[in-house]
C-alpha cells in the first residue's frame, strides 16, 4: 500500500525524528510505498495568502474560499501544493506527525492544511440539496483512505484525561480527527499520543518504538473511530444537528460517534 | 486602558478586517490605548525553528521548550518575538482576531503563540510542588488581564450548535481559550463569533458592527468564562485531576468551568 507520513518537528534528531524513522523502516519492511513531507526540511511555507493564488490580479480583493477555489480549477495553484494534493490522491493511508503544542498541532502543519485542502478539493464538493450537504464528514477525496496522528506531548497522561485539568486528549483533537480527516472522507484511526516526551530514556524509546511498530502493522486492520456519517440520515439537512433519536438528550463532540 | 488586538487575516479589505476597524474606533473613541500586531501585513514568521534562537550553536541539538527557555532566560530571543512580549506585559485586554480555518486559528496566529510563548513567559512559571503545579490556568504573566476572541466562521450557528455536526463552538474554541489564554492567567471573556461569514451584506455588516462596539463597550465590565483555577483546591497534584466532589462523574472540557 503507499503511505504517505507529513511530518512536522523541526528537530531531526528529536523524538518525533527518532519514532519516524521507525514508523519508516516498519512501513518499508512489510512492503508499504512511502512518502514522507518533512513540512520543516522542505521549508514548506506555513501561511495562506495571496501568493498562493498567482493569477489572482495585484489588486483584486483576496477572498480566501474562492480565491482557493478557482485556483484549483483552473490549475494555478502553486507546485507545492499541488505537489501535495498528488500524494493525498496517491497514498491510502495518510499520517500526521508533530508534537503537541498549546493543545494543537504545530503552525507549519496547520498551513499546510490551509494551503493544501484547496476549495473544490477538500472542501466545497459535490451536491448540496435536501438530500446531502456536499461530500464531507465521511465523504470526499479521502474516502476509502485510512488516516492517523502521532502526536507527542510534554503532560502527563492524567492531565489529558477524562477530568484532567488539559482537557481529554480525544476531544482536543476532534478537530483535527474529525474536523480536518474525517471531514474529506478518511476512516480515521485512533491516534498513538506519546505522554510526558521530554522525559524518554533508551529503555523508554524501545517500549515506544514497539507500539509505534505494531500501529504500524495494524495500520489497514484496526478499526477507525465510529464517526457518523454526514449524509445517510443521521442528521437533519440543511441545520446539520444530530436528529434527536441519537445519543438522545446529549451534546458535544461524543455525539458524533455512532451508539 | 491599553487594549492589544492580535489580527490574522491576509486581506484588509475582508470581513475581519472591517470588523477590526470598527473595534479600534470605537476602542479609541472610548479613550483607550491601542496597539494592533497585524501579522500578515508585519510578515510574521509563522514558523518557530532553530532561527528563533540565535544563541543556539549549530550543531546543537533542537530541544524546543529548553531552547526557548534558555533564549528567554539570557535575553536572546530575536526582536520580534520580543516585542510581542512587550506588548503582552503592556496590555490590560487581548483581543485575538482571526477566522475559523479547519476548526481553529490560522496558521500565522498559531505560529505567534509558539515563538512568542516562550518557556519562563507564558509556561514554566513558578512553583511546582505538592501545593502548586506552576503558575498557570488563571496565574500567570497575563493574570489581571482579560482576553476575548473575535472570530468569523463561514458555517451555520446551527452546525456549531450543541449537537450542531461541527462540533459544538465553544468546545473547538476551548483549546484557545482555556489553553492559550486562560492558562497564562488572562480572564476570558466569552468569544464574539460571526457566522456565514460569508454572507454579509451592508445591512447584515451594520448590525455585526453594532455587536462589536457593544463588545468593546463592555470589554472591562462582562464577566468573564468561570474556568477554574489550578491551583485553588479545585484538582489533585500532580495528577492535575479534578476532584471528585466537582462535577461528579461528568467528564469533558465542561468539568472545568465552576459550577
Amino acid at each position: 500500500m503507499n503511505i504517505l507520513i507529513v511530518f512536522a518537528h523541526p528537530e531531526p534528531r528529536s523524538l518525533n525524528g527518532a519514532l519516524r524513522d521507525v514508523a519508516v523502516a516498519q512501513l518499508e519492511a512489510d512492503g508499504h510505498a512511502i512518502q514522507v513531507s518533512d513540512l520543516y526540511a522542505m521549508n514548506w511555507k506555513a501561511e495562506i495568502d495571496r501568493a498562493d493564488f498567482p493569477a489572482l490580479g495585484a489588486d483584486a480583493r483576496l477572498r480566501v474560499a474562492l480565491s482557493s477555489g478557482e485556483a484549483y480549477a483552473t490549475g494555478t495553484l502553486t507546485d507545492d501544493v499541488v505537489a501535495e494534493q498528488e500524494k493525498l490522491r496517491w497514498a491510502d493511508a495518510v499520517i500526521l506527525q508533530f508534537p503537541i503544542w498549546w493543545f494543537s498541532m504545530p503552525a507549519i502543519l496547520k498551513g499546510w492544511v490551509e494551503r493544501v485542502y484547496a476549495l473544490g478539493f477538500a472542501y466545497g464538493v459535490g451536491e448540496h440539496s435536501d438530500n446531502r450537504w456536499g461530500d464531507r464528514y465521511g465523504e470526499g477525496v479521502l474516502a476509502g483512505k485510512r488516516a492517523m496522528l502521532i502526536a507527542t506531548a510534554g503532560g502527563w497522561p492524567e492531565h489529558y484525561g477524562p477530568r484532567g485539568i488539559n482537557g481529554p486528549i480525544d476531544d482536543l483533537l476532534f478537530p483535527i480527527n474529525h474536523g480536518i480527516l474525517f471531514y474529506p472522507g478518511a476512516d480515521v484511526l485512533p491516534p498513538y499520543v506519546v505522554y510526558q516526551a521530554d522525559r524518554t530514556n533508551e529503555a523508554r524509546f524501545e517500549k515506544l518504538a514497539g507500539e509505534v511498530r505494531e500501529r504500524m502493522q495494524t495500520l489497514f486492520t484496526i478499526p477507525p473511530i465510529p464517526y457518523r456519517k454526514q449524509n445517510y440520515g443521521d442528521y437533519q439537512i440543511p441545520t446539520m444537528t444530530l436528529h434527536d433519536e441519537h445519543h438522545t438528550g446529549m451534546a458535544g463532540f461524543a455525539v458524533h460517534h455512532t451508539e
